[in-house]
């Protein structure tokens, strides 16, 4: 069993000025194939102390994973750091200078490497080197003379995430020969409150012990992980099977995906599979639905497009919403959100039509309409329009992205099988 | 200057399954004291981790904060550990007694009072107790003989925030005389390489002490970072003006706004100055970009709306597109950016339009048109269209964000002064 603990690198991270996701990424992924993690620590960029900290590690535990402090602009100091602390020296890896020239060139911007980002090549001698797929600096592990190791990652998490897993996760595996490891699945769910799925699977969150099972709430979804132990895929998928089942059964339609799955992503294959396309109209949302949408890779099998109506002026022109409604009702009202769904659905000829108009604030509000109220419209493949009226609290992004979700759950709700 | 640094404990924290907000507040919270934090750590609900790492803390510090550890559930691990970090023993605090039994019997709940309750009252021997107004669990400060200390907060924010400002921070500052603290202020940019940026402010980023400046790059967005240590915010802002100057000098237009400004906004606010109107016809970024303008407070003096035409046969419809130019140089080309930029301008009646057609992935790309081809068009308030072909790096969600971010970095440029 390897013991491991975390270094984030960077006076921002450690002033909190600059959130890391990084370090918790890392924790439980390494504690998900069974490494312990003893601690997480966070530097500024200064080299003795890093040094220092790493020092520190290298007594207590197997080793150390460092992430950020690689970037362009700041010295070598994360590497002189790591360097100093294994006992050895900088040297420039060949390899990397190409890999960096190469990304360059790719990008068209050769001309503008400059000695920084060849800096980015200067790697403690004989570290083993993990190239970088989505970003300049590559990262490396280097190895102290008793077998303890500095494995060193960039910061942005879009480079750091993939070499964790394909690069620094390999190599503890096959170097500590893991076995028992950490297998998850999880069920999302939208539109069922916390409270609720506790009260549906307490006694299961009780009694089971291998799968375990968590709840996490995140905004307008709430997950349950299954977390078995077992020395291989197989074995887990044994453990998890009758849980998962157990949970569906009482979770039901609830749940909308596993995994990596999104509920726009369960959408379009729901969609798909009723050979049914959908368009937007937007208004407070202003594009995130179609955003949303657009995420899913091959959208374009159910999702045809959608308008932006911010201005008024804009439903009437592009959604034929009777500018005598907008003036009646006003813009956020029942009235409005049928009149654009029904416009969408017969201007950009689908089968079915989102539409969303609401007061995301700061300004705007009233007593009748608070800032917060959103009407939402679905129209149906039959032509008939579901509405739905919602007040979210929060600011102006809270509200709109809740909204955003809030929206999917009606069209999530209206694919339910017969 | 006293120097210190920060614990947070407990396994879910380790383990990133709680996102530790603390530790960010505090180190903050301190930073602007003028107080140093030297590092911040997070380890396990394990007494023995804890007290070593306390006993490091307090070799290189003069003292540690602790948040966590202290409710209810947990063992008195924490509070054992502190004990035995500075060399004392635990005893009952009677005070602390008496003020949870007023707090049970405040929210009618006196016959509630359990065992685990009044432990909470056991604290080490001398220490300085800090009252809890939203909890249970008191905080305190632990002395070692030579004067270092250890202050010791719950973990719930909502109790932890007011015990910092009203118990520890007034502590700290009378201990050690504190006055001068960190004020800061971030230029953002856009569309400059980092490795640029860092060439042209390398002197400066080398040569000042105070203010000190830093660059941080995100996607696609760099900031400079200007950090002053000053009495009060006028003697900062004196230090801070004449370093913004220059940089601003140096770095020109790139800069688009400083601390809580964002791009689309800076926009928002330079279309409106210019009394000029904005609509989006987005294909590969899909909502993207009018979901940023959106975001923005009073985004409807300056955004219109948009058109998201993902089907190609919605960019004929909806912007007038020629069918015969989308099938005679395809979906992603600059003559149907082109006519998407003219057809929304029109169409949506407004002075700039800004259109995107690319290939997002993960499949569709060829060697002509690899994914990640974005065009990008610009339709000026003159009728001209500026265009622009970029070649993006990365995964779909990567490759849509950035492109989202560049499209209105085009439209920033447009807007440069005369």
């Amino acid at each position: 069993m390897a013991s491991v603990e975390i270094v984030a690198i960077g006076t921002e991270i450690l002033l909190g000025q600059l959130v890391d996701t990084n370090s918790a990424h890392i924790a439980r992924t390494l504690a998900d194939s069974g490494i312990d993690v003893f601690a997480k620590h966070a530097v500024g960029d200064n080299a003795l102390r890093l040094e220092e900290m790493l020092r520190g590690v290298l007594d207590r535990a197997d080793g150390a994973i460092t992430t950020g402090g690689l970037g362009p602009t700041v010295d070598d100091l994360t590497k002189d750091a790591v360097a100093a602390a294994v006992g050895t020296t900088l040297e420039l890896h060949e390899p990397s200078v190409r890999a960096i020239e190469e990304r360059f060139a790719a990008l068209g911007r050769a001309g503008e490497i400059g000695e920084n980002n060849r800096r980015q090549a200067i790697l403690p001698k004989g570290a083993i080197v993990l190239p970088n797929g989505n970003g300049t600096a590559p990262g490396f592990i280097a190895l102290r003379d008793d077998g303890k190791f500095v494995a060193c990652m960039p910061g942005v998490p879009r480079e750091m995430r993939p070499m964790l897993g394909e690069g620094v996760m390999p190599w503890l595996v096959a170097r500590y020969g893991l076995r028992a490891a950490i297998y998850t699945r999880t069920l999302h769910t939208v539109g069922i409150a916390e409270s609720d799925i506790d009260r549906r699977i307490e006694d299961l969150f009780r009694r089971l012990e291998n799968p375990k099972i968590a709840v996490l709430a995140h905004e307008f979804r709430v997950d349950v992980k299954i977390m078995a132990k077992a020395e291989n895929r197989a074995a887990a998928e044994a453990l998890i099977r009758p849980v998962e089942a157990e949970l569906r059964e009482r979770i039901g339609r609830g749940i909308f995906g596993v995994d990596e799955q999104t509920l726009e992503g369960a959408i379009i294959e729901g969609l798909r599979e009723r050979n049914l396309s959908v368009v937007t109209a937007e208004s407070i949302t202003g594009g995130a639905i179609a955003d949303r949408f657009v995420r899913v890779p091959g959208a374009s099998a159910a999702f045809r497009g959608g308008i932006v109506a911010y201005d008024n002026a804009l439903k009437t022109s592009l959604l034929d919403v009777d500018a005598a409604t907008i003036e009646g009702h006003g813009a956020v009202s029942e009235e409005v959100a049928v009149a654009m769904a029904r416009g969408a659905r017969a201007r950009l000829s689908a089968d079915l039509a989102l539409a969303t108009t609401g007061i995301a604030g700061p300004s705007g509000g009233t007593p009748d309409k608070p800032v917060g109220l959103v009407w939402f419209a679905l129209a149906g493949e039959d032509g008939n329009v579901r509405t739905r009226r919602v007040t979210i609290p929060g600011d102006r992004d809270d509200i709109r992205r809740r909204a955003t979700t809030l929206a999917l759950n009606l069209l999530w709700r209206h694919l339910e099988p017969a």
